[in-house]
């Protein structure tokens, strides 16, 4: 075979395998916004099958001799080369773990998560315990089994974010961590801001309609995508051109909708911005969950709580709601929308006070794979450290460590990208500002031009060419560090809570 | 192995099959009702590949072996044995056809509904002959692999309607045209009814209500089941507990949204009383085209414009719409809803004048699979029956021939069943009503227990166990005749139009 067959065979075969997995990502939507409640045991069973022949499919013996054939030939250009290295990698991780330990894994995580469910609605720890006790045995059992250097937590962030390691997110941190309470302890000697305004009753149409031209005005396409409601706001994308965002809305919450639309907009604007012609291959799919992040949160914070993005949309929010906005001047919102108050529930945290509820987490689950913690101790831990850090007294497990779905679904390694995510944007927005100093302005008329055509260039083109540190380096001319999030945060919060 | 584990490995197989197959059809609801513009291209593939997929796993050796192996046990139970048969049957007409076969009919079904679209565009047949004549061919062939007594066209019903042959229908065909045109002639020399309480603005939202709230009052679970819109109505389900309805709004048409939904309502009580313990298999299905249609069709004609449905339903029609009721009684809304006057277009058809749409098309296609008509006649074959039937003049092929999307698919063979299923419904009701007469008194004050425990036992329960007509006589005690049709019709329409 040519070296253009060959591609073309283990093309047509990561198309299938996409296939099938974006209709499973559609039975999940459907699940989400859609499924009429007596459908959902069906609906399980459904996924379930998709998954099995997906995985089946990627791991079968013909997949690796494709891409064993490829990797020995030379005439492929850098883009087909990098596919097929990136496909290799993937392959390789998945051969490792063998299929009885994936079918156990699955049934763990189906009996924790129903343990959880109800550890929640009975709103005590101990509930949950062993079965996350369970689970931590095989993610540990996963670690070993994928190899690791230095921290077995590596492996498992490695799912999530190629290449995180413990080291890279513990500078990051202890970088992060006295610079933050510096800030934080600034802002608790000032006067706090008010924001009344957003707790006022916002009609929910009207709610629906703001966000809807919100994205639309970022730069959603609704020919490639649209917004439905769900309980917990979500992105996910059958392809780029069929890229689909949810939220909630919240009557009596004006930001609750709001920074959802603008949140999972940074997502979905990164998932329509993938090349097309990439589908099913890895340059056609995201960098990792922390760039991903870094998406929404550039959007969400770095611009959605920025003055020059109000100065274009304030107009809206008054003509929607004259009797909310009577007397509200664009400067009292933009302080309403930056409240710092530390509070008990990650997301609903402000953008200062967010890292610590992530770094809580981290070290929890740091902590549980190096086993030098016991699950019956997490509670108080996590008691302990928000007491410590954001002075909140944790007043049950609901509220406390039971909060997140993810430890039920075996997802650990994941909370890190939440922080990172920010890390990224705001050193992304400043290699913004750096290129084109009138950028502010340029938002503050409406013109996103500018803000998209460098996402475009820099990110979203690239899919899965680089890795997040190769994406940072090349975007923005350095490794990723904390320092441009704490003074973007400095400057913004000092002036907010000097005013 | 035992008798028990073959079986079970034959239903894990058929079920990870359903899953597969349920989930295309999430993927084609989606397609019809929430879709981007931009997401179709991406879609087709999926469902392309859902499809293949379903396809190779029935026709897989593996299949065939279970099979034969299970039926030479003896000690499955009557269920398990029926079972068993009908996915013999299944897996043998499958088979038969090749896989080359198979790839290039959905090759020219494709460039068939491109070309069917596009001669609606320019309202010209001519268009859509070359690839018509190509599909033909291909169903002739289909007929040939199949094989088949008497007439090829035998075996393409077989696919809607196991067992049905042209002698049967040509049978109730010709049994019921002289009886339907005495009928019309009969009403023709009748002044004609009133319905211009239809046409009036009926707003969009409160219809939508109200078809939502009749779709209750019929039995219709929303535990288990939706209704959203799409351009063309139509019944789905991924399993007995999602059963999705579509419907649409014309907010000068009261009628079209009103009994789409009863229609499709009707299916949907099928399929929701399908026994859900036999899922992806058989006897979890719906026993053929013709049965769903008498399914819908009992419940549009012979309850939905029945006297006794509207006696409960009417106070709700006025309190939602009082001013388009004013002054309207009962008794002419009841006319109103039953006027009978022949037109162009088969979907908006009365139910009697109905059949002769059906009847043109069923002769049509019957020619053209024995080659006694060419193509290109089709046209002037279309408007002289029409003429003679309906004494309308067709104007153009959009309005003629063009107007139904069934060729283009390559759906030959299906036309039949949506007379046959007026037929068998008209049956049912009248054995419903021999064993129950007072069942117009119960429906009259929304009791639907009677209606609905007759169809659960008598229909719905029995998934594919029976054939169509193993089932109407199962259920009526008599073979399917075009009578228990005509005299309804007869009665209700001589009242109707001496009134």
């Amino acid at each position: 075979m040519t070296s253009a067959e060959l591609y073309t065979a283990y093309k047509t075969k990561m198309q299938k395998i996409a296939d099938v997995k974006y209709a499973s990502a559609v039975l999940q939507w459907d699940q989400e916004t859609y499924l009429p409640p007596k459908g959902n045991d069906f609906r399980g069973r459904q996924i379930a099958t998709l998954s099995e022949i997906a995985h089946q499919q990627f791991t079968d013996q013909k997949t690796g001799d494709l891409l064993n054939a490829l990797t020995e030939r030379d005439d492929l250009n850098l883009l087909e080369k990098r596919n097929v290295e990136r496909s290799l990698e993937d392959y390789t991780r998945n051969k490792k773990l063998t299929s009885d330990f994936v079918r156990k894994m699955s049934e763990t995580v189906n009996r924790s998560y129903h343990a959880w469910a109800k550890a929640g609605t009975e709103n005590c720890f101990a509930t949950f315990q062993q079965p996350l006790d369970e689970l931590i045995q095989l993610k540990k059992q996963e670690a070993d089994m994928l190899g690791y250097e230095q921290h077995p937590y590596n492996a498992l962030m490695d799912e999530y974010d190629k290449g995180l390691t413990v080291a890279t997110v513990d500078k990051i941190f202890s970088d992060l961590k006295p610079q933050l309470l510096d800030l934080l302890g600034f802002i608790k000697n000032k006067p706090q801001v008010d924001d009344s305004f957003l707790r006022q009753y916002f009609k929910r149409e009207d709610q629906w309609n703001f966000g809807m031209e919100i994205l639309k005005r970022m730069g959603f396409d609704f020919e490639a995508g649209r917004q439905d409601i769900s309980l917990h706001p979500f992105t996910t994308n059958f392809n780029n051109s069929d890229v689909r965002v949810t939220t909630r809305v919240d009557t009596h919450d004006f930001g609750n909708m709001t920074w959802s639309c603008i949140h999972e907009g940074g997502h979905a604007l990164y998932e329509q911005g993938l090349p097309g012609e990439q589908y099913g291959l890895p340059l056609g799919e995201y960098c990792s969950l922390s760039i991903h992040e870094s998406q929404s949160r550039v959007w969400e914070n770095c611009i959605g709580r920025g003055l020059p993005f109000w100065q274009h949309n304030f107009p809206l929010l008054q003509s929607l709601f004259p009797k909310q906005t009577e007397g509200l001047t664009i400067n009292n919102f933009y302080r309403s929308i930056n409240k710092v108050a530390p509070s008990l529930i990650r997301t609903e945290a402000d953008e200062l006070t967010y890292h610590f509820h992530v770094m809580i987490r981290y070290e929890i689950e740091k902590m549980l794979i190096e086993g030098t913690i016991a699950t019956k101790d997490i509670p108080a831990f996590w008691n302990e450290h928000y007491q410590q850090y954001l002075g909140v007294t944790v007043p049950d497990d609901k509220r406390g460590c039971l909060q997140d779905i993810h430890w039920s679904h075996g997802s650990f390694g994941y909370f890190a990208t939440y922080s990172l995510g920010s890390m990224y944007a705001a050193q992304m927005y400043a290699a913004i500002e750096k290129k084109n100093p009138s950028i502010g302005e340029e938002i503050s008329i409406g013109n996103n031009t500018g803000i998209l055509n460098w996402l475009k260039e820099n990110i979203y083109r690239h899919g899965r060419y680089f890795s997040s540190g190769g994406l940072c380096r090349q975007a923005t001319g350095e490794e990723l560090q904390s320092t441009y999030f704490i003074n973007y945060a400095t400057e913004k919060y000092t002036q907010i809570y000097s005013g």
